[in-house]
């Protein structure tokens, strides 16, 4: 299906439209707006979770799951805009003996942002999910490019926001759902053309490296370059360290395969890499580990598209030499089911072979054995960004192993001592985003409240009559909120003319 | 004068390593730091002001307030990440029973930076100016590129940063300053070469359009593309509304003329447009500010390429059709001097010819004058992007001119309600960076502390033992600063095993 050029323009000229009207609310409306918008998808009902699962073959538990955490994100997030963290109101008052001017500044949308849904998290990543919820919050109309994989789930997704935006009389631009892959008449995919209108100034993709960079390099070079957030692939490279072997081995092989293989393996934070140094407790997690895989069944994956990516791209690796296979799933695969496995290399020729650390979408996992620690710090020094490490080690582990411990904090956006990569929080302090190529730009996460700032820009007023300025920066602080009023910060009102 | 490629290689790797150094820093460390910067940039002594006033024929107290603002940048960045406010630490506790890890988040240094020093700004803007200071202040190396048009000043300052860094014992890489145009041996600029360098991770440019989107593209078309905070050009239009004009108009004139020819022009916010509707009010402007220009003297511009451009593009904004010299100073200029001229022509000429657009660097002033408010309605919506725009009108103006007054929220990053937008003060409210094309990213400011957000990125740590965490994420808050703890914000020390 495609889409018509005029209908795209349209969503775009009633998104500066809307706009304009998200400019003159504060904090307070969008975090109202934002709880309605969690219980009107609280109420969708079992139609939701059958039309999804019937979609992706994602199973109903893990669907309920991911729809309670989507409601979480919009009701988090307004909540988080409603004390205004993300204002970030700062007023310095004027002092004119000194000269100095009553100048305040706060943060507002920084307009239209072009959202693409992911195939994986039919709710949580894609139409009503956190780039939405986090743009909404910001003061941004969004336009979602529903993902080929669940358009129904979508659908529902986006009438649901629709019919808060009408319940509200806010303009129908604030949120607009575009499903279909070509420019009608052209070849040109709806997503690139959406982006490269002017109209638009910021874009949220969850995805591949391939599609992440495509949208990035085509934001940058429009006449304005825009800001491009997009989550984009990585292997999450879990580290084992040699105490927490000898005491765990078996268990941190269990909870590999489990972390592994959750979800059939489609998760960004999948830990796709496992190295530790050659040993006898090493040979106990891999027997452990071959056990384990073997155990666990293949399952469908989302569509077609990804289990055939899947099945090319782990003979790749696994085909690659000095490349063997440790473990498989004893369960047959049908078409489209992920079959676990399991291959083994070593760290000389994981450091030689590119090819190797590739992000293999799916529940496939590459161990590698190294001969040494030293071996292990090159693997960490030449390893690209990533959204997460692990470090699986025992405390006398990390201290005998600071270098690597520094290491891979200019690698990764999160870094875990111990417990498995997949499960990625909504709260404050989650950081989801990592160096390029694990996301576009490292210094902001599309997970947890912090995600709104990615769709901020600050404006600063300079002497302003108090009735001009917006609720954030007025001197009665009728929101409320914390400002950083001459460098201290208050929720006091400020009295500029005593 | 030219580099070696080796000696560029060799501040790029030093860079590097200081890097693994200033991670080891925390806030307070660094604020020490730069407070030793501003003592020891307070201790140069006449030397320093005789020879910028050598080297840029800016006079000796314009310089004497460029120093002041210089040391109280080192300062008072220093004070704001020492209060922890951009090290935004955040604490998620965990939750066993909810299933909930321990989270913790914070910001360092994004990496080493490569800056670029400004022609017009000797000591605010270029070696010891606020690109350096906010990235050392978040932890970030520096390399600076000294601008030619001021070496033997950056060179005073950069041996008094150097002298402080070898003081503190810390690595030289900390800062590196690096004088010439091309790489020896190649036709490559020093700037670009630097810039591509896998190891600088960002870069902070003050200057023309034509410099920092070069730059930008650069940086973009690297492998691991890294982001450019290019403060570039902008015209800083004036509105002035009816009720204004016909209270004071007079002294309007002489205010914009001040501001137009401050520093022979040559801000970065010098308000090079000004637009009112026609009619008796506009015409008691134009005499007055007839007169004031005629009154004010030429005068020495800060080097012989900055005045060939003034004259060029004086000329040529002037030679458009239907543009009128409306008034130039009575004093002739000699070569190398800039000449206040204002050019006068309508909004519908404006309106049809992008050339009127562009930024003459210098004392040049065009004066537009609208048929109605239309027209005025229709400039404020064409406008490219701006640093500041400002709105000259009483309350009743604005009141009635709330279209405009929404329209340049989306223009520019400062807007003044009166007064002139020369004097950017360094204050956390400040905004110095606006939408495209004035500067590459209006998310940022690159005056005030919050410049230093621009050089920082989170790491997150999940249930890292207390003695491995940085020292703002500890339990017991040893740097005693804000953070966000479940949402909170709180100075307390946390007890996570109650």
């Amino acid at each position: 299906m495609n889409q018509k050029k005029e209908y795209l323009d349209k969503c775009v000229e009633q998104a500066a439209e809307a706009y304009q009207f998200l400019k003159t609310t504060t904090v307070r409306d969008r975090a109202k707006f934002m709880h309605a918008v969690a219980d009107r998808i609280e109420g969708i009902g079992a139609e939701l979770i059958e039309t999804a699962n019937r979609e992706t073959s994602l199973p109903f538990p893990r669907l309920e799951g991911e729809k309670a955490r989507t409601i979480w994100q919009w009701r988090s997030y307004g909540n988080a805009i409603s004390n205004g963290l993300y204002s970030e109101a700062r007023i310095d008052l004027a002092n004119p003996e000194k000269g100095k001017n009553d100048i305040r500044k706060y943060n507002l949308g920084i307009g239209p942002v072009v959202v693409f849904g992911a195939s994986n998290f039919p709710f949580a990543f894609s139409t009503a999910g956190g780039d939405t919820a986090s743009a909404i919050a910001a003061g941004c109309p969004v336009i979602v490019k529903g993902h080929s994989g669940h358009e129904q789930t979508s659908t529902l997704m986006a009438k649901a926001i629709s019919e808060v935006v009408q319940e509200f009389g806010w303009p129908e631009g604030v949120f607009n759902h575009v499903l279909g892959s070509e420019v009608e008449g052209t070849k040109e995919k709806i997503g690139a053309y959406l982006v490269a209108q002017s109209g638009i100034k910021a874009v949220g993709f969850t995805g591949s490296y391939w599609g992440g960079k495509a949208l990035f390099d085509i934001a940058n070079q429009r006449e304005e370059p825009i800001p491009v957030f997009a989550e984009m692939g990585s292997i999450n490279p879990v580290f084992a360290f040699g105490h927490i072997l000898e005491e765990k081995a078996e268990a941190l092989a269990k909870e590999y395969a489990s972390s592994l293989t959750l979800g059939v393996g489609q998760f960004c934070t999948n830990p796709g890499l496992f190295i530790a140094v050659k040993g006898e407790a090493l040979e106990r997690f891999k027997v452990s580990l071959q056990e384990a895989i073997a155990e666990i069944n293949s399952a469908n994956m989302l569509n077609q598209g990804i289990y055939s990516h899947y099945e090319k791209n782990k003979d790749l690796l696994s085909n690659q030499s000095d490349v063997a296979v440790l473990s498989e799933s004893k369960s047959i695969a049908e078409s489209g089911q992920g079959r676990p496995r399991v291959a083994l290399t070593s760290a000389a020729n994981f450091l030689t072979n590119e090819v190797l650390a590739e992000e293999v979408f799916g529940p496939f996992g590459l161990l590698i054995e190294a001969d040494s620690i030293a071996e292990v710090e090159k693997i960490a020094q030449n390893l690209k960004g990533q959204l997460t490490i692990t470090f699986a080690g025992t405390e006398k582990d990390a201290e005998e192993n600071k270098t690597i411990f520094n290491i891979i904090k200019d690698k990764a956006g999160r870094l875990l001592f111990n417990g498995m990569p997949t499960g990625v929080e909504v709260v404050y302090a989650m950081q989801h985003g990592g160096p390029f190529p694990s996301s576009t730009d490292p210094r902001f996460t599309s997970v947890g409240p912090d995600s709104i700032k990615r769709f901020l820009r600050p404006l600063a007023f300079q002497n302003w009559p108090d009735q001009f300025l917006p609720a954030e920066l007025k001197n009665g602080n009728p929101l409320a909120i914390s400002r950083l009023v001459d460098g201290t910060s208050t929720k006091d009102s400020i009295n500029p003319n005593q």
